[in-house]
């Protein structure tokens, strides 16, 4: 049993990547809508999450609960978030696919690159071996809500009374993470659409829409 | 930051291996002794777990709760081992031996290529890149204690009233890993020590620290 080398693109696989306050919950509601009233039957995920059992990894991943003077290390994250992954994908992101439906995930393997990776400082080879072992396909289109890290803090400053393990990161992490976000995006064009989040959450989710339906048209068209 | 080809054995880090049964509480309790009584200082630690976060991690892996129609994944399965086993060297394992303890760990990575690699059939370079990236060594010992797999249920029967998700296994799942087991034995000869635990606990732990005091004698000897 081999990798393949290069992860096929998925064509009904949506992900909505970025860091916090970006408008990610209104855009993901917009995409919903326009693919179901082009007639899709449409998945919601998220990540980590998306499972019973990956929800339960995602709790261990942002609670810090019954560990406060255990620091959770950078690979012991990166395995949990492959862990959580690799169930999400089985579960929940293939049988949909295999069966016509679009999904849409809020966050999916680029917030490893950008997080473990650009944030931590892990090997970005690490997480490919894991993206081929774990998971082995890609999103057919990204899209990546851009934002100023301390305009995002800004904004979900109020609505974060308990911020969870990651959001206590500082704003140099986030700066990483972003830069890593961008970075992505310019390494793979044709996947990425890069959303300028600078604006009101109505306006980045009309951008968002907008973005999904010409992607849509090109490949009815192709 | 490139992964070592050979992981380099530590030579107070002994790992006890084998299935359910086959006497290792008993035999770990027998070689935390004698090493006391030549003047080390022993941790006495277990996987998956050893740390607060890796014994989360290791209910997640165990106990099957809250997803009753969920199956947990091999590849799952796999990253959580190496998950908890990454926080578990990093915090536990690693800091006391360069403190000059001795670390006797019940189980350690042969119990994944055993179980997850043998038993689950995942593929043994997989094992082996994670072992390269998340735990970076090895035992300098191994003590692997070997039972016939019947035996070992019927040892286990009347004790495990709540036997865990892996327990629950089948006979056949437990030969391969015990096939598996011997194979790794058989494959690195100067680390494994082969005990035959057919015998009541107390001989097996006898023959266990016999063979842990004979190899003290070698490594002081060298």
């Amino acid at each position: 049993m081999s990798a393949p080398a290069v992860l096929p693109r998925h064509p009904r696989l949506i992900s909505l990547e970025g860091g916090e306050g970006a408008g990610k919950s209104t855009a993901l509601a917009s995409v919903r809508e326009l693919l179901l009233r082009r007639g899709h039957e449409v998945v919601l995920t998220r990540e980590p999450g998306g499972t019973p059992l990956a929800e339960r990894i995602r709790t261990l991943l942002l609670d810090g609960r019954g560990a406060e003077d255990e620091p959770l290390l950078p690979e012991t994250e990166l395995l949990l978030m492959f862990a959580a992954r690799a169930q999400h994908v089985a579960q929940v992101v293939r049988p949909a696919l295999e069966r016509g439906a679009f999904v849409v995930s809020d966050r999916f393997t680029d917030s490893s690159y950008a997080y473990q990776g650009h944030g931590r400082g892990l090997d970005p080879q690490w997480i490919a071996e894991l993206e081929r072992r774990a998971v082995g396909l890609r999103p057919g289109l990204t899209l990546l809500l851009d934002l100023d890290v301390r305009e995002g803090r800004a904004r979900t400053s109020g609505r974060d009374l308990w911020p969870d393990r990651i959001e206590r990161e500082q704003d140099e992490f986030f700066e990483r993470v972003r830069a890593g976000f961008r970075a992505r995006a310019q390494a793979e064009p044709e996947r990425f659409r890069v959303i300028d989040a600078a604006r009101p959450p109505q306006a980045v989710a009309a951008a968002v829409a907008a973005a999904v339906a010409d992607w849509l048209d090109a490949q009815e068209r192709a």
